[in-house]
């Protein structure tokens, strides 16, 4: 009987990896994974099978992985955690419809997750309340998204976009700053990082108003602070709440 | 000049923290935090400065860490993530109190979350967005708490809640119970972690309408499935919404 492990690799740094996603990966046999993410972990895979598949190919991914998995030891990759947008549930719903005596062993690795990332390079933008929302409309309808981020700015939540813009969506971005500008300050901060712990790595604090002007892609992380977030030298801060007459 | 790192060490057990982590810890001269969790990574501390602090003198861990990285190398721990309810903010509001010429070299280190490391260890529950909400009304109104509670049920966000009980605060569950229910079916599945990845980690799977008879704590991590989660033998997952005909 096989075994299939599903981990978070963290931002993309093999400093940023935990131990237990370290040994998950050695010990497989076979590592599965979006081309991108595999070249991010090279080091350890060394000469084990590789199944890379290009963005997109999540069914057809996780179907292999799962497949092989009844004899060998498969591990599954998602950057940051495997839980967020990631490659866990898929894996998971799969397993589960097999009849109980072919599944394999399974486990689910957690791993730093780009939100976490994107925030201690930033500064400390997450210290309060966050809601975390997806821009991708591949899988979900565009108007239950909008409706998700009118509901965080109206009860101020630090807000963090995942897939915030890709070639092809790039109006969804705008639309999303039209409605948040309704209900927050035109000069709340926004900081915007790119390939989180990786070596092309940038990072950028705007506006609400302005943050649209700057480079974004699908390898961005957009943090949209609460009416408290405020940046100072370069470092963007929510406060938690303590009384510490510091500003 | 001294350095002071902030960092998270991730859910509590060794095996899932970083390198990057690991290693601020093992080069800092000085290590500060709550006594819980100087104790988890004891192992790594060895003969090393300690100044431990009993719960709510946040404030007071700080002042100390901020004046002794003057001069020294400090390290500041939060469980988790140091950015989520965690250090990173405090220490940098002080350090950008200081005047520039004194500061220290300043570093924040991310750490696994412990709504990441939660999910992990229930299946998959935060395929979906989400929203992450500390009940602690310590330095939040009420109000605001429960106006994101609501906002975040009206919009089918699923929710992480931290802090969700403590020996004196044991209404606010309560009350979040009781206004999830009037957004949300009485069998939405909730999964509550407590001690994850420690000694005594448990995991139990309930539901909005029964949850609040489970045994839930300060070490507690409860999350409220969205309308789309289901469990299954005792996973508990929210679909990310591809067409997979497989339940």
């Amino acid at each position: 009987m096989g075994k299939i492990t599903v981990t978070g690799i963290g931002p993309g740094n093999l400093q940023e990896m935990t131990e237990r996603a370290k040994k998950a990966i050695e010990e497989s046999e076979i590592v599965v994974g979006y081309h991108t993410y595999i070249k991010l972990i090279e080091a350890l895979i060394k000469d084990k099978k590789i199944i890379g598949t290009a963005m997109k190919q999540e069914i057809e991914r996780c179907q292999k992985a799962v497949e092989m998995s009844r004899e060998k030891k498969v591990v599954v990759i998602s950057s940051g955690d495997s839980g967020v947008y990631g490659m866990a549930g898929l894996v998971l719903e799969m397993i589960l419809k097999m009849p109980e005596k072919e599944r394999p062993e399974v486990e689910v690795i957690s791993g730093v997750s780009a939100v976490n990332a994107a925030a201690s390079i930033l500064g400390a933008p997450l210290m309060h309340d966050f809601a975390v929302i997806s821009l991708s409309d591949l899988l979900t309808d565009w108007n239950l998204i909008m409706k998700r981020i009118e509901s965080a700015a109206q009860a101020d939540f630090v807000i963090a976009l995942y897939n915030p813009k890709s070639h092809k969506r790039i109006e969804n971005i705008l639309e999303v700053q039209k409605n948040l500008l309704k209900y927050r300050d035109k000069n709340t901060p926004v900081g915007i990082v790119t390939g989180a712990s990786r070596e092309n790595e940038t990072k950028i604090i705007s506006t609400l108003e302005n943050f649209t002007n700057e480079e974004i892609n699908m390898f961005s992380l957009v943090i949209i602070g609460n009416s408290q977030t405020y940046v100072k030298e370069n470092f963007m801060i929510t406060p938690r709440g303590y009384n510490l007459n510091l500003r």
